[in-house]
């Protein structure tokens, strides 16, 4: 076992630890400082031309050769997927395609895996999902639809890539060739949603998807055609044109706002040092003794913008926005730089007041206004990606704090929650939470159900008694009997009672409680999402772990060796 | 990697290589065989106590205290609710209580698990799924309604048990409590689809199933009832009394038939020597060197019975119920048994008009005689063993073959359909298959649609355009056309192309494989069931390989130790 627990980092590095350890990740990027791809903008149409470059990957130890990533690449997909939003809504089609000849993309860079730690694959593929459903949710509630253009080999995350689109469209000439050969090739699953797309998005029959994906090569477009693994085939003369002419004509039904109004994203303001990680907004302060994270998310200190174009105006300084986007960032560091912290505390602090009147603005204006219907979404993203964490949440609700509506969902995305009933100390208000209407629709889960509904799933009364008490300010003594939060110690057994529980978690096998989280927050009905990240990923996973695909012998470190695997033929 | 390798036996013993190779595992008991429970029956209610004996494990090395289970005890377990239904159809009511002193159950035996290979406890947990769900499925299906009346502890497995039953009544006395300590104490996930019927099944509100699966203590009576996690609490005076009065009240209200009906199951008659294994109507060929076993089923020798009461004179000889059972064992038998066949041939040989009557015997006799109807619900049993087994399943359709109806579920639970267009010599008669309306409903999938719906899921022109042929003897071309078989090779191209496919698999990772076909095979909905296997036992495949578990400083070796487990920290 010594051999798994050396690889057991997360640094992306094998034996990382004889070496200087690697730099933080970062997630701050711009089109302007993108190594690997170009954002092109001409009229409704954005085009996302793929060119990795080969020398830039984030760790070293590996070539990005034929538009292979990692998640430096993806860091900057991500941004550009988020920035279409917001900085140009007059866009209505987005064509991702590649700047290289004769090349689509080869997936997944395959020496970058073969070297990585097992978290380190496990966070690289948790961002890659996010960003596939990013895509789509773009293309489905944006009206920002996404054309692949497959101007070349599709090779695994490649056509991942593509069958996160809505339309996919392919060259055929005779050689290029959709495929995914993880299988075959790697020993491991296609694990970028591929599975899931396949047979739950795109209708592939079962069977058929059964032989493509133990098909190294692929198939070339009459194929790929039959079997739905694309929508439309076109010879190499005239490709451009003909995709140029399909994004303009599906830009060109999309009801856009109109060019010029997008707003900039300004560079996060961030300072980290000494276990202090803060934002103008969010800040967190970490106990590596403990294992303990404490994110503060601070409510605005004003009422909100007077109507939606002021809001606008207030570009990325608009307070939601501006937690959205520090609390997303917060998130992706901790997980990616911080995995031995395995518990989260989640706090806020500020005007209940305020924070309701912002609620009440996005709520209001949210149907009507692109801007704010952006900033909504892209919360619902950020606590979708509370949910996926890989790591124990809890809620500390206490005097100062404003859990109202929007924020309210902070908590609720929380394993428990703990309420303080009454105060600490003199002169203190005790703690309130409110619900709104916004918890009974802007936030959706993964399961396409909202955190109140997972929450009461099966048991329509108390639902609804909850929502009942909307716009009230619930203490702590009726948020306890009205289910709203777990625990309501009081200010003498308070801090014990919070302590024990955090030294609980942190005495827990972390891989339990991933396995028991990711089991226990997706509760009733099932998506393509919550396939992806509870069923797809799950077996992936265990794969990711197995000799077969990791061992000195396996597929993942043998391929391009020469050798074959030496494979366990057991099953399992 | 040495000590996975080394523990990546199907044996059931760590280091097995060592000694002699403990005997295969039979699935073959009754009611007068049982060391570990005892059945009775009194009237419409049968009572199930459990009973286990320590020194009855299957394999040596543990000790079965306080009525923990291995695979034995649970084999006699899905024996006994087999048999309620066959050779007791009065029963209406089905108590599980302990008949230990103040000890209801203490779940899987510990020392079993650690001891255990990975195939082992895989397959052990995917056994003990399907008896659970068979319990639940005679309480759904059948009016054999679970009672779980918890009289002593129940934790981990034990409480999980109670979990499958429809109700669960514990005594309150102070000191009972239910538990799923399997996290803390362990280091894996309550496996037995715990997680799931929290709050899926029966509603547990997350927050509190999540503090509940971290207590290791469990919980009392009191808090037990407030958190649903039972439904009713008794005091220990007089609780196997107001059992026996809730047991009668709920069989007198289930429609049951009159006492004396019942058939009686044979032992079934099987012969196992040099890589066969034959019974009556079911045989199958091992080829250990490719790792291909052919399974192949042979049709009826004559026209099904005249009358259902006919048929029920026939007991476990009507061909039906006979090949029923003999398929599940067979299937039970290679899966913990041949652990390194990974691929399964599913073959017919018969007559196809005496299949299609019998197959219409059962659509016409299910829904109004309890026998005829018990006969398909077994079957729609086994073909659901068939869909959640570790294995790849090729279909190989021959002339000679009869896969119509109930048979070509056989084919449509297959990864792959092969089927020959034409034929292999002279005066055979070309293969053909037959959809009829048994496939539109008597055995839906785990995901709740039937193997035809699945197949053509999100395409509703083509399942219609395959059920407008219901009834018809589809050739090669036509099954093709009608994309029921993925590959339709002439004469010519068969036994390479069939041969080809069986070799590429083998050289394939079984590990990926499980885990692509566990992805591809249920598309669509999701269930309890579909959780259980999907999701579920997939974080717990992971869970199985970490060393926080099962490395040798893990939770599940060190467990009774008076060690605690060194655990490493970080999140995946």
């Amino acid at each position: 076992m010594a051999t798994e627990t050396a690889e057991h980092r997360g640094t992306g590095e094998r034996g990382a630890s004889d070496a200087a350890p690697p730099p933080p990740v970062s997630f701050a990027t711009d089109p302007g400082s993108y190594r690997h791809w170009t954002l092109g903008i001409d009229g409704g149409v954005a085009t996302l031309r793929m060119d990795v470059d080969e020398q830039g990957g984030l760790r070293n130890g590996y070539a990005l050769k034929l538009n292979s990533y990692d998640l430096g690449v993806d860091i900057e997909l991500h941004d550009a997927v988020q920035r279409l939003r917001f900085e140009h809504p007059e866009v209505g089609a987005v064509v991702i395609t590649s700047a290289k000849d004769r090349c689509f993309s080869a997936g997944a860079n395959i020496g970058m895996l073969a070297q990585s730690s097992h978290p380190w694959k496990v966070n690289f593929c948790k961002f890659t999902n996010e960003t596939r459903l990013e895509i789509e949710d773009a293309s489905e509630h944006s009206g920002q639809t996404y054309i692949a253009a497959i101007n070349g080999p599709a090779a695994g995350g490649g056509y991942e890539l593509a069958l996160a689109c809505e339309e996919i469209l392919m060259i055929d000439d005779g050689s290029t060739a959709v495929s995914l050969p993880e299988l075959p090739l790697l020993a491991v699953l296609p694990g970028t949603g591929g599975l899931t797309r396949l047979v739950d998005k795109r209708h592939v029959r079962r069977d058929l998807a059964d032989v493509f994906v133990t098909k190294s090569e692929g198939v070339t477009a009459p194929t790929a055609l039959k079997w739905r693994l694309v929508d439309a085939t076109l010879p190499r003369n005239g490709f451009d044109a003909a995709i140029a002419a399909r994004a303009a004509e599906v830009a060109s039904r999309a009801a856009r706002p109109a060019p010029g109004q997008g707003i900039r994203l300004d560079p996060l303001v961030v300072a980290a040092d000494d276990g202090k990680i803060t934002y103008e907004h969010v800040h967190a302060s970490l106990d590596r003794r403990t294992g303990v994270a404490t994110l503060t998310v601070r409510g605005p200190d004003t009422a909100p913008p007077v109507d939606a174009a002021s809001a606008r105006s207030l570009g990325s300084d608009y307070w939601p926005l501006a937690v959205a986007r520090e609390l997303d960032d917060l998130l992706l560091q901790l997980r990616v730089n911080e995995p031995a912290i395995g518990t989260w505390v989640v706090r806020t602090a500020g005007h209940m007041d305020h924070v309701l009147a912002h609620d009440r603005f996005l709520a209001d204006n949210c149907g009507d206004d692109w801007f704010v219907g952006e900033v909504v979404r892209l919360l619902a993203r950020v606590f979708k990606r509370l949910d996926v964490s890989s790591r124990s949440l809890i809620a500390s609700i206490e005097p100062g704090s404003c859990f109202g509506g929007m924020l309210l969902e902070l908590a609720l995305a929380c394993d428990e929650q703990f309420m303080l009933d009454g105060t600490m100390s003199e002169g203190e208000e005790p703690a309130t939470i409110v619900i709104t209407e916004s918890n009974a629709s802007l936030f959706p889960m993964g399961n396409g159900l909202t955190r109140i509904e997972s929450r009461f799933y099966g048991s329509a009364a108390e639902r609804d008694a909850a929502f009942g008490h909307s716009g009230d300010l619930l203490d702590a003594a009726a948020a306890s009997s009205l289910g709203l939060v777990t625990f309501a110690p009081d200010g003498i057994d308070w801090e014990d009672e919070l302590r024990i529980a955090l030294e609980a978690r942190a005495s827990f096998s972390p891989d339990a409680l991933t396995g028991m989280e990711a089991n226990l927050r997706f509760v009733g009905p099932e998506t393509i999402e919550t396939k992806i990240f509870g069923r797809l990923s799950a077996w992936q996973n265990w794969i990711f772990t197995r000799p077969n695909a990791v061992g000195p012998t396996g597929a993942l470190r043998r391929y391009g060796s020469g050798q074959r695997a030496a494979l366990d033929r057991e099953r399992t």
